[in-house]
């Protein structure tokens, strides 16, 4: 037997998000038919994270097990062949058979698109959040420093999901700017659910001027969700990194 | 009577290109018949492009006659609540009767995005075209030069259109590298059909040594197609702006 860990980059747009389930495409289930295609028997493939549907990433991880004696860079390119065009495995490689994609990750970095302008958008729409108000960065920068280190963060999770805690650690933080495109990194050793998109959509909330800082503080304090601001529209997340 | 000239950014993707035709749906069409909806009759808009089918635009300038006493800026915004998701009016503004998009243009701007890496790409597949081979940027950036000036691009159209001279001015012709994207930018008087994606697509050719520089030389004193490269896809192509 054999593990195998996949490096993959895929397009969400068309999907409903990575996790396999009844009635609806998504891109756990169509890497997982590529791959029985090629080994002949079922198999399944376990993901480093659950991306939503309309989240993108460049860097998702998975594993497999297989008695398969193919070499396992030459999976890249075998399972490239039985995927469609929005998905592509950038690395394939043999590794130790106690590594799992999703329990030894030790952190992720996300990256989120917002393009701020006023002027309605028509390019990148499956890329980017379109903002009109003209964003203050210096506040958002500030703001950005009180989020890094170890909270809990259940002012900042969709309510619903059941995890042991709520304390996460986001390591950086950050906004990169380029004309209208605001790319904004964040990683963390965990995130949970829709913690990216909240903590965007908070941030956005302050470069309008729509809350004050002190209300971000009060947010992670207070640990409820009213207190933080909105879950920006998935499709302009993307998973870059995860960290092993 | 008033002249609107509008600037217009546009996905191309969904589109067989600006141009009005039978049976098929364009950008040309799309906006004239959103304007018809708010003039209350059938109006017709000159572009300065026929961009091709797939090719996007963040600056494309277009104008139209009209009668209506709606303020000239407010057209944008009334054009936008009929349009599609993927076509924008940046920006409306009444220009001189004898303003004409197309005769009156004094040069346009055009990028064209390649993603070059090995692996095989999933995301930004419309905005991009993907090349495996590493290029030479240096040779390539050398031979950018050898496009700039007053030449017969003969060599870099497509057969079949019919324009009176084949002589353009190349101003500026370089390339701009951020991780594995690469764009090129290329400025001119006028474009021949697919002179854009000629020029590219040699250029490509040249940074993967499958060419060297003097053929290109070659080929723009030759004015003989076949000494050119290949015509790149449609998708990596945006129009940036239009000048007059």
């Amino acid at each position: 037997m054999r593990n195998i860990k996949l490096t993959i980059e895929y397009d969400g747009t068309l999907y409903s998000g990575w996790q396999k389930q009844n009635n609806a495409k998504t891109i756990q289930e169509t890497i997982e038919k590529a791959l029985s295609k090629i080994l002949k028997a079922e198999v399944s493939i376990t993901g480093s994270s659950r991306t939503d549907s309309g989240v993108h990433a460049k860097g998702m991880v998975a594993n497999f097990f297989t008695d398969s004696r193919i070499p396992a860079e030459k999976f890249r390119e075998a399972i490239n062949t039985k995927l469609p065009d929005d998905i592509a495995i950038i690395k394939s490689e043999e590794v130790d058979l106690d590594f799992h994609a999703r329990y030894l990750s030790k952190g992720k970095t996300y990256c989120y698109t917002i393009i701020n302008r006023y002027e309605k958008v028509a390019l990148y729409k499956n890329y980017s959040h379109h903002v009109r108000e003209k964003l203050d960065l210096e506040l958002m920068n500030k703001c950005c420093k009180m989020f890094i280190g170890k909270h809990d963060f259940s002012a900042f999770k969709t309510a619903g999901s059941s995890v042991k805690t709520s304390v996460r650690t986001i390591s950086d933080l950050h906004i990169e700017k380029e004309d209208d495109f605001i790319k904004i990194y964040v990683t963390a050793d965990g995130f949970l659910y829709n913690m990216v998109r909240i903590i965007v959509g908070t941030l956005i909330e302050v470069g309008q001027n729509k809350r004050s800082i002190e209300t971000v503080k009060k947010a992670i304090n207070s640990c409820n969700r009213e207190d933080a601001g909105y879950c920006v529209p998935p499709n302009g997340l993307i998973l870059e990194k995860v960290y092993y």
